[in-house]
């Protein structure tokens, strides 16, 4: 498969993408890092990735900023951090991807714990994942040609130490689980689901 | 109490307006209708009225735009309708009234159905539906004085039959339903709950 993985040198992105790249073709995304560099908050920036890439057969995502910080001095301006990039980024990915993916193909966003268990200064992940895992079940509906749509929702990942003060009780996603919730959406058959690693 | 609703000239809002007027002191605001008038999508319109109401003890929406139409040609501009309206609309009440609400004040937001049970060309209401259930349980946790917060999720109602296409195999909730799930969010004394009816 042609594999497009957006976010694929960050901290989950690399494992997703060094676990599939022995068997596929994988194009790596970032705004400063990869092959290709594309901005997930410019829909323009989306629209000229697909021109560089061509048809696809999978759209991972493993990017998305949100805003962290407490909830009592949070404003709107802040909270358009997650609104763009996390929500909106993502939800693009989508929007613009589904005229561009081969039949058959899937999308593959991140969302995460915070859906469903808020932790202390997470109320714009926490909307922005809701959202994401929303939109997920909305879109498997309509997507056409067997295409598919999924979430992977993760806790916090044993790599990144630096969140775990956030995250208290929350037992560390190994990155081996994660990387399986991928392939439980980019190579099995489900569709408007959210994989939950956690 | 002192109840501010926002959207309480709509098919919603004037049903739990006119079950609460009795015994509070109600104060109504529509984008054009009502004692205020308020546009929901505008931070600086949202500041404006609690500068002109004052301090409260409840607020109430149900007010919040989204779009509806087939999935195929959604593009970014159309699905910012329900975010800039339903979803980050719905927030910026919260985030702004937070400092103007009194101790063991609520906030009480509308999200619906579409959320968990996705119909044909709602993508857009499913997500800013997701984002608001999400960020209400996260509020929740971080919310001062004894101030809470809950959404309220109908399915379609009974007096919107216009919808009724959309919503193949619903049983329409009742307005005596929908408001009963406000008095419980406003008299009772849950937060970060979603109070379905359906
Ligand atoms: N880490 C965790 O514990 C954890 C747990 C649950 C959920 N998540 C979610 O998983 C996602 C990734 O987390 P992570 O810890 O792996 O992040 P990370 O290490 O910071 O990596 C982010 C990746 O996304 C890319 N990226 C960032 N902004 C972008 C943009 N605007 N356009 C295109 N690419 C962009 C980065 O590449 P460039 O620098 O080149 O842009 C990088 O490859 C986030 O949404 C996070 O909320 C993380
Ligand atoms: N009807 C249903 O079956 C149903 C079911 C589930 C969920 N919902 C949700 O419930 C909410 C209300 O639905 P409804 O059918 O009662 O709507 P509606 O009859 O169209 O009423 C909307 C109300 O909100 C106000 N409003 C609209 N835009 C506003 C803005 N930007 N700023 C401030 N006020 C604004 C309107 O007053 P002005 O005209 O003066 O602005 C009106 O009072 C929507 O979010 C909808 O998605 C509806």
């Amino acid at each position: 498969m042609k594999i497009i993985i957006i976010g694929a040198s960050g901290t989950i992105g690399k494992h997703v993408a060094g676990s599939l790249e022995k068997e596929h073709e994988i194009i790596r995304v970032g705004s400063k890092s990869g092959d290709i560099q594309a901005d997930i908050t410019s829909p323009a920036s989306i629209e000229n990735l697909f021109r560089q890439t061509g048809s696809f057969d999978a759209l991972i995502s493993t990017a998305g900023d949100a805003y962290f910080g407490p909830f009592k001095t949070m404003t709107d301006k802040e909270f358009s951090i997650g609104i763009n990039s996390k929500l909106m980024g993502q939800i693009n990915l989508v929007l613009i991807g589904q005229h561009h993916i081969n039949p058959k193909g899937s999308f593959t966003l991140i969302s995460g714990v915070l859906t469903e268990f808020p932790v202390l200064s997470g109320a714009n992940a926490s909307a922005a994942n809701g959202a994401v895992e929303a939109f997920v079940r909305a879109a498997a509906i309509e997507l056409d040609n067997g295409v598919r749509i999924n979430a992977v929702s993760p806790t916090v990942v044993e790599e990144s130490p630096a969140y775990f003060p956030y995250f208290p009780g929350h037992i560390p996603a190994t990155m081996k689980q994660v990387v399986y919730a991928y392939h439980k959406s980019v190579l099995g058959a489900g569709t408007g689901q959210v994989i939950k690693v956690y």
